[in-house]
Protein backbone atom coordinates (compact mmCIF):
# COMPACT_ATOMS: atom_id res chain seq x y z
CA UNK A 1 0.00 0.00 0.00
CA UNK A 2 1.30 3.30 -1.02
CA UNK A 3 2.37 5.53 1.74
CA UNK A 4 -0.46 8.03 1.02
CA UNK A 5 -4.26 7.44 0.50
CA UNK A 6 -4.34 8.03 -3.81
CA UNK A 7 -7.84 7.85 -3.47
CA UNK A 8 -7.99 4.98 -6.18
CA UNK A 9 -7.52 1.06 -6.13
CA UNK A 10 -4.22 0.54 -6.31
CA UNK A 11 -4.55 -2.54 -7.96
CA UNK A 12 -6.03 -0.72 -11.14
CA UNK A 13 -3.81 2.19 -10.96
CA UNK A 14 -0.22 0.64 -9.91
CA UNK A 15 2.96 1.92 -10.10
CA UNK A 16 3.22 5.90 -10.97
CA UNK A 17 -0.35 5.96 -12.62
CA UNK A 18 -1.73 6.15 -8.93
CA UNK A 19 -0.18 9.47 -7.72
CA UNK A 20 -1.15 10.53 -11.65
CA UNK A 21 -4.44 10.55 -10.72
CA UNK A 22 -3.94 11.74 -6.91
CA UNK A 23 -2.65 15.08 -8.39
CA UNK A 24 -3.65 15.70 -12.18
CA UNK A 25 -2.26 18.82 -12.20
CA UNK A 26 1.11 17.50 -11.88
CA UNK A 27 0.60 14.42 -14.09
CA UNK A 28 -0.50 16.81 -17.23
CA UNK A 29 3.88 18.02 -17.41
CA UNK A 30 5.22 14.52 -16.45
CA UNK A 31 3.27 12.94 -18.96
CA UNK A 32 3.74 16.29 -21.66
CA UNK A 33 7.60 14.93 -20.79
CA UNK A 34 7.52 11.41 -21.08
CA UNK A 35 5.56 11.93 -24.87
CA UNK A 36 8.07 14.25 -26.25
CA UNK A 37 11.08 12.60 -25.00
CA UNK A 38 9.89 9.18 -25.57
CA UNK A 39 7.21 9.45 -28.64
CA UNK A 40 8.28 12.92 -30.20
CA UNK A 41 9.52 13.12 -33.63
CA UNK A 42 13.38 11.99 -33.80
CA UNK A 43 16.11 10.85 -35.16
CA UNK A 44 16.12 7.78 -32.16
CA UNK A 45 12.92 5.41 -32.94
CA UNK A 46 10.94 5.07 -29.81
CA UNK A 47 12.32 1.93 -29.07
CA UNK A 48 15.78 2.91 -28.96
CA UNK A 49 14.33 6.14 -26.36
CA UNK A 50 12.25 3.09 -24.49
CA UNK A 51 15.49 1.27 -24.07
CA UNK A 52 17.15 4.21 -22.62
CA UNK A 53 14.51 4.67 -20.44
CA UNK A 54 14.56 0.63 -19.25
CA UNK A 55 18.19 0.75 -19.02
CA UNK A 56 18.05 3.96 -16.09
CA UNK A 57 15.43 2.72 -14.40
CA UNK A 58 16.62 -0.94 -13.83
CA UNK A 59 19.80 0.70 -13.12
CA UNK A 60 18.07 2.59 -9.98
CA UNK A 61 16.08 -0.94 -9.52
CA UNK A 62 13.20 0.85 -9.79
CA UNK A 63 10.64 -2.55 -10.04
CA UNK A 64 7.80 -0.90 -11.74
CA UNK A 65 9.55 1.57 -14.44
CA UNK A 66 11.71 -1.11 -15.47
CA UNK A 67 9.07 -3.48 -16.14
CA UNK A 68 7.00 -0.54 -17.59
CA UNK A 69 9.50 0.70 -20.14
CA UNK A 70 11.08 -2.81 -21.15
CA UNK A 71 7.77 -3.83 -22.16
CA UNK A 72 7.86 -0.21 -23.93
CA UNK A 73 10.69 -0.97 -25.65
CA UNK A 74 10.63 -4.50 -26.22
CA UNK A 75 6.80 -3.76 -28.39
CA UNK A 76 8.90 -1.37 -30.74
CA UNK A 77 12.47 -3.13 -31.32
CA UNK A 78 12.91 -5.92 -33.59
CA UNK A 79 14.80 -7.78 -30.95
CA UNK A 80 11.94 -7.98 -28.55
CA UNK A 81 12.22 -8.49 -24.58
CA UNK A 82 15.42 -10.58 -25.28
CA UNK A 83 17.39 -7.72 -26.98
CA UNK A 84 15.96 -5.63 -24.03
CA UNK A 85 17.33 -8.20 -21.36
CA UNK A 86 20.87 -8.23 -23.19
CA UNK A 87 21.21 -4.44 -22.85
CA UNK A 88 19.98 -3.91 -19.20
CA UNK A 89 22.52 -7.42 -18.78
CA UNK A 90 25.65 -6.08 -20.26
CA UNK A 91 25.14 -3.21 -22.63
CA UNK A 92 28.23 -3.33 -24.09
CA UNK A 93 28.07 -6.62 -25.47
CA UNK A 94 24.17 -6.37 -27.18
CA UNK A 95 23.33 -6.49 -30.70
CA UNK A 96 22.56 -2.63 -30.49
CA UNK A 97 24.27 0.26 -32.92
CA UNK A 98 27.64 1.62 -32.47
CA UNK A 99 25.92 4.74 -31.70
CA UNK A 100 23.13 3.45 -29.15
CA UNK A 101 26.10 2.11 -27.05
CA UNK A 102 27.83 5.15 -26.36
CA UNK A 103 24.30 7.23 -25.59
CA UNK A 104 23.52 4.30 -23.04
CA UNK A 105 27.17 4.60 -21.71
CA UNK A 106 26.48 8.52 -21.35
CA UNK A 107 22.58 7.74 -19.71
CA UNK A 108 24.24 5.51 -17.18
CA UNK A 109 26.82 8.07 -15.81
CA UNK A 110 24.17 10.61 -15.77
CA UNK A 111 21.81 8.33 -13.37
CA UNK A 112 24.76 8.26 -11.04
CA UNK A 113 26.10 11.80 -10.89
CA UNK A 114 25.40 14.60 -13.71
CA UNK A 115 28.57 16.13 -13.12
CA UNK A 116 30.10 12.83 -14.15
CA UNK A 117 29.81 13.06 -18.43
CA UNK A 118 33.21 13.69 -19.57
CA UNK A 119 33.82 15.76 -22.98
CA UNK A 120 35.39 11.85 -24.12
CA UNK A 121 32.22 9.98 -23.64
CA UNK A 122 30.58 12.91 -25.29
CA UNK A 123 33.24 12.52 -28.19
CA UNK A 124 32.89 8.67 -28.38
CA UNK A 125 29.06 9.61 -28.84
CA UNK A 126 30.02 11.66 -31.52
CA UNK A 127 32.27 9.47 -33.34
CA UNK A 128 29.51 6.97 -33.90
CA UNK A 129 27.62 9.80 -35.50
CA UNK A 130 25.39 11.19 -32.55
CA UNK A 131 23.53 14.68 -32.62
CA UNK A 132 24.06 17.38 -30.12
CA UNK A 133 20.05 16.87 -29.97
CA UNK A 134 20.54 12.69 -29.51
CA UNK A 135 23.07 14.16 -26.82
CA UNK A 136 20.65 16.60 -25.05
CA UNK A 137 17.64 14.05 -25.01
CA UNK A 138 19.90 11.22 -23.71
CA UNK A 139 20.94 13.28 -20.62
CA UNK A 140 17.50 14.25 -20.09
CA UNK A 141 15.52 10.72 -20.99
CA UNK A 142 18.21 9.59 -17.70
CA UNK A 143 17.91 12.66 -15.95
CA UNK A 144 14.35 12.32 -16.34
CA UNK A 145 13.74 9.04 -15.32
CA UNK A 146 16.07 9.64 -12.27
CA UNK A 147 12.59 11.83 -11.37
CA UNK A 148 10.15 8.98 -12.06
CA UNK A 149 11.96 6.30 -10.76
CA UNK A 150 11.83 8.20 -7.01
CA UNK A 151 8.37 9.47 -7.88
CA UNK A 152 7.44 5.75 -8.60
CA UNK A 153 9.62 4.35 -5.36
CA UNK A 154 9.18 7.14 -2.63
CA UNK A 155 5.38 7.05 -2.60
CA UNK A 156 5.82 3.36 -2.24
CA UNK A 157 3.65 2.55 -5.09
CA UNK A 158 2.07 -0.90 -6.18
CA UNK A 159 4.24 -3.24 -8.39
CA UNK A 160 2.68 -5.73 -9.99
CA UNK A 161 4.29 -8.77 -9.91
CA UNK A 162 1.88 -10.17 -13.12
CA UNK A 163 4.27 -9.64 -16.63
CA UNK A 164 0.75 -9.74 -18.69
CA UNK A 165 -0.12 -5.78 -16.73
CA UNK A 166 2.80 -4.55 -18.53
CA UNK A 167 2.31 -5.95 -22.13
CA UNK A 168 -1.28 -4.28 -21.86
CA UNK A 169 0.17 -0.98 -20.94
CA UNK A 170 2.64 -1.36 -23.74
CA UNK A 171 -0.31 -1.55 -26.27
CA UNK A 172 -1.80 1.38 -24.82
CA UNK A 173 1.28 3.80 -24.68
CA UNK A 174 2.14 2.38 -28.49
CA UNK A 175 -1.55 2.78 -29.40
CA UNK A 176 -2.33 5.91 -27.78
CA UNK A 177 0.55 7.55 -26.25
CA UNK A 178 1.77 9.19 -22.84
CA UNK A 179 -0.99 12.07 -22.58
CA UNK A 180 -4.05 9.95 -23.05
CA UNK A 181 -3.13 8.25 -19.48
CA UNK A 182 -5.11 10.55 -17.74
CA UNK A 183 -8.23 12.27 -18.05
CA UNK B 1 31.28 25.43 -22.36
CA UNK B 2 28.13 22.87 -22.48
CA UNK B 3 29.17 19.51 -23.95
CA UNK B 4 26.87 20.52 -26.99
CA UNK B 5 26.68 23.80 -28.87
CA UNK B 6 23.48 25.17 -27.10
CA UNK B 7 22.93 27.80 -29.90
CA UNK B 8 23.10 30.82 -27.28
CA UNK B 9 25.54 32.82 -25.52
CA UNK B 10 25.81 31.15 -22.02
CA UNK B 11 27.25 33.51 -20.44
CA UNK B 12 23.62 35.11 -21.25
CA UNK B 13 21.87 32.14 -20.71
CA UNK B 14 23.78 30.06 -18.54
CA UNK B 15 22.66 27.05 -16.35
CA UNK B 16 19.23 25.19 -17.14
CA UNK B 17 18.61 28.47 -19.28
CA UNK B 18 20.95 27.35 -22.49
CA UNK B 19 19.06 24.03 -22.74
CA UNK B 20 15.63 25.12 -22.40
CA UNK B 21 16.38 27.53 -25.68
CA UNK B 22 18.27 24.60 -27.40
CA UNK B 23 15.16 22.43 -26.73
CA UNK B 24 11.67 24.00 -26.41
CA UNK B 25 9.81 21.35 -26.70
CA UNK B 26 11.18 19.55 -23.56
CA UNK B 27 11.47 23.10 -21.99
CA UNK B 28 7.59 23.48 -21.72
CA UNK B 29 6.66 20.74 -20.02
CA UNK B 30 9.90 20.96 -17.76
CA UNK B 31 8.85 24.73 -17.02
CA UNK B 32 5.30 23.89 -16.14
CA UNK B 33 6.27 21.15 -13.65
CA UNK B 34 8.52 23.74 -11.68
CA UNK B 35 5.30 26.38 -11.99
CA UNK B 36 2.91 24.20 -10.46
CA UNK B 37 5.32 22.36 -7.71
CA UNK B 38 6.89 25.43 -6.24
CA UNK B 39 4.43 28.22 -7.13
CA UNK B 40 0.45 26.76 -7.81
CA UNK B 41 -2.16 27.16 -5.24
CA UNK B 42 -0.43 25.42 -2.19
CA UNK B 43 -0.97 24.76 1.92
CA UNK B 44 2.94 25.21 1.61
CA UNK B 45 4.29 28.53 0.77
CA UNK B 46 6.59 29.09 -2.64
CA UNK B 47 9.13 29.64 -0.55
CA UNK B 48 8.96 26.79 1.97
CA UNK B 49 8.58 24.61 -1.60
CA UNK B 50 11.54 26.39 -3.33
CA UNK B 51 13.46 25.71 0.48
CA UNK B 52 13.16 22.18 -0.37
CA UNK B 53 14.43 22.19 -3.86
CA UNK B 54 17.20 24.37 -2.92
CA UNK B 55 18.57 21.93 0.18
CA UNK B 56 17.89 18.98 -2.58
CA UNK B 57 19.99 20.74 -5.20
CA UNK B 58 22.72 21.03 -2.57
CA UNK B 59 22.59 17.68 -1.41
CA UNK B 60 23.52 16.87 -4.96
CA UNK B 61 25.84 19.66 -5.36
CA UNK B 62 24.40 21.43 -8.21
CA UNK B 63 25.65 24.68 -8.25
CA UNK B 64 23.50 26.31 -10.41
CA UNK B 65 20.02 24.52 -9.22
CA UNK B 66 21.47 25.54 -5.37
CA UNK B 67 22.32 29.00 -6.12
CA UNK B 68 19.04 29.87 -8.13
CA UNK B 69 16.89 28.21 -5.74
CA UNK B 70 18.37 29.52 -2.95
CA UNK B 71 17.72 32.78 -4.18
CA UNK B 72 14.39 32.45 -5.02
CA UNK B 73 13.80 30.74 -1.39
CA UNK B 74 15.38 33.56 0.44
CA UNK B 75 12.84 36.09 -1.93
CA UNK B 76 10.20 34.45 -0.71
CA UNK B 77 10.88 33.78 3.22
CA UNK B 78 11.37 36.12 6.25
CA UNK B 79 14.37 34.79 7.32
CA UNK B 80 16.50 35.73 3.94
CA UNK B 81 19.50 33.89 3.04
CA UNK B 82 20.64 33.45 6.41
CA UNK B 83 17.42 31.06 6.71
CA UNK B 84 18.31 29.19 3.72
CA UNK B 85 21.88 28.77 4.51
CA UNK B 86 21.28 27.95 8.07
CA UNK B 87 18.85 25.00 6.29
CA UNK B 88 21.40 23.94 3.99
CA UNK B 89 23.58 23.72 6.72
CA UNK B 90 21.63 21.71 9.19
CA UNK B 91 17.75 21.51 8.83
CA UNK B 92 17.68 19.79 12.39
CA UNK B 93 18.73 22.91 14.27
CA UNK B 94 17.32 25.42 11.90
CA UNK B 95 14.61 27.87 12.75
CA UNK B 96 11.71 25.97 10.72
CA UNK B 97 8.72 24.94 11.51
CA UNK B 98 8.43 20.92 12.86
CA UNK B 99 6.14 20.27 9.58
CA UNK B 100 8.88 21.38 7.17
CA UNK B 101 11.59 19.95 9.51
CA UNK B 102 10.36 16.74 8.82
CA UNK B 103 9.35 16.98 5.13
CA UNK B 104 12.75 18.26 4.64
CA UNK B 105 13.68 14.60 5.63
CA UNK B 106 11.87 12.88 3.63
CA UNK B 107 13.09 15.20 0.56
CA UNK B 108 16.79 13.94 1.58
CA UNK B 109 16.04 10.78 1.57
CA UNK B 110 14.19 10.71 -2.09
CA UNK B 111 17.10 12.54 -3.17
CA UNK B 112 19.23 9.36 -2.63
CA UNK B 113 17.00 6.47 -3.41
CA UNK B 114 13.20 6.67 -3.08
CA UNK B 115 13.07 3.29 -1.99
CA UNK B 116 14.30 4.30 1.29
CA UNK B 117 11.39 6.63 2.70
CA UNK B 118 9.72 4.53 5.53
CA UNK B 119 6.54 4.70 6.83
CA UNK B 120 8.34 6.26 10.18
CA UNK B 121 9.24 9.13 8.06
CA UNK B 122 6.06 9.75 6.30
CA UNK B 123 3.86 9.09 9.98
CA UNK B 124 6.66 11.73 11.64
CA UNK B 125 5.27 14.04 9.02
CA UNK B 126 1.53 13.59 9.30
CA UNK B 127 2.37 13.97 13.26
CA UNK B 128 3.46 17.27 12.68
CA UNK B 129 0.38 17.96 10.33
CA UNK B 130 1.92 17.34 7.10
CA UNK B 131 -1.20 16.25 4.82
CA UNK B 132 -1.22 13.32 1.76
CA UNK B 133 -0.82 16.60 -0.73
CA UNK B 134 2.27 18.09 1.31
CA UNK B 135 3.73 14.62 1.35
CA UNK B 136 3.35 13.64 -2.17
CA UNK B 137 4.30 17.39 -3.15
CA UNK B 138 7.45 17.12 -1.47
CA UNK B 139 8.86 13.54 -2.62
CA UNK B 140 8.19 14.76 -6.25
CA UNK B 141 9.67 18.39 -5.91
CA UNK B 142 12.76 15.94 -4.16
CA UNK B 143 12.59 13.82 -7.39
CA UNK B 144 12.10 16.33 -9.84
CA UNK B 145 15.42 18.05 -8.84
CA UNK B 146 17.46 15.21 -8.98
CA UNK B 147 16.08 15.55 -12.40
CA UNK B 148 17.14 18.97 -12.98
CA UNK B 149 20.55 18.82 -11.25
CA UNK B 150 21.43 15.84 -13.60
CA UNK B 151 20.15 17.93 -16.50
CA UNK B 152 21.73 21.22 -15.56
CA UNK B 153 25.56 19.35 -14.54
CA UNK B 154 25.10 16.32 -17.15
CA UNK B 155 25.46 19.30 -20.14
CA UNK B 156 28.30 20.73 -18.71
CA UNK B 157 26.63 24.17 -18.19
CA UNK B 158 27.95 27.15 -17.21
CA UNK B 159 27.35 28.07 -13.47
CA UNK B 160 27.63 31.93 -13.14
CA UNK B 161 29.78 33.11 -9.87
CA UNK B 162 28.48 36.76 -9.32
CA UNK B 163 25.90 36.15 -6.55
CA UNK B 164 23.90 39.34 -7.92
CA UNK B 165 22.64 36.91 -11.13
CA UNK B 166 20.72 34.68 -9.13
CA UNK B 167 19.06 37.72 -7.42
CA UNK B 168 18.18 39.45 -10.27
CA UNK B 169 16.76 35.68 -11.61
CA UNK B 170 15.04 35.65 -8.17
CA UNK B 171 13.31 38.60 -9.02
CA UNK B 172 12.47 37.63 -12.13
CA UNK B 173 10.64 34.41 -11.06
CA UNK B 174 8.71 35.95 -8.17
CA UNK B 175 7.37 38.31 -10.42
CA UNK B 176 6.44 35.95 -13.54
CA UNK B 177 6.65 32.58 -12.96
CA UNK B 178 8.35 29.54 -14.64
CA UNK B 179 6.54 29.32 -17.79
CA UNK B 180 6.95 33.07 -18.86
CA UNK B 181 10.56 32.15 -19.09
CA UNK B 182 10.72 30.52 -22.76
CA UNK B 183 9.35 31.99 -25.36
Amino acid sequence: MAHIDLGVDEKEFPGITGPMRFRPETAKPLNELAEVLLRGPHSLTPGERELIAAYVSGGNECGFCCASHSAFAAAQLDGGMPLVDQVRADADAAPISAKLRALLRIAGVVRVDGRSVTPELIAAARAEGATDLEIHDTVLIAAAFCMYNRYVDGLGTLQPEDPQRYVESAHRIVEYGYTASIG
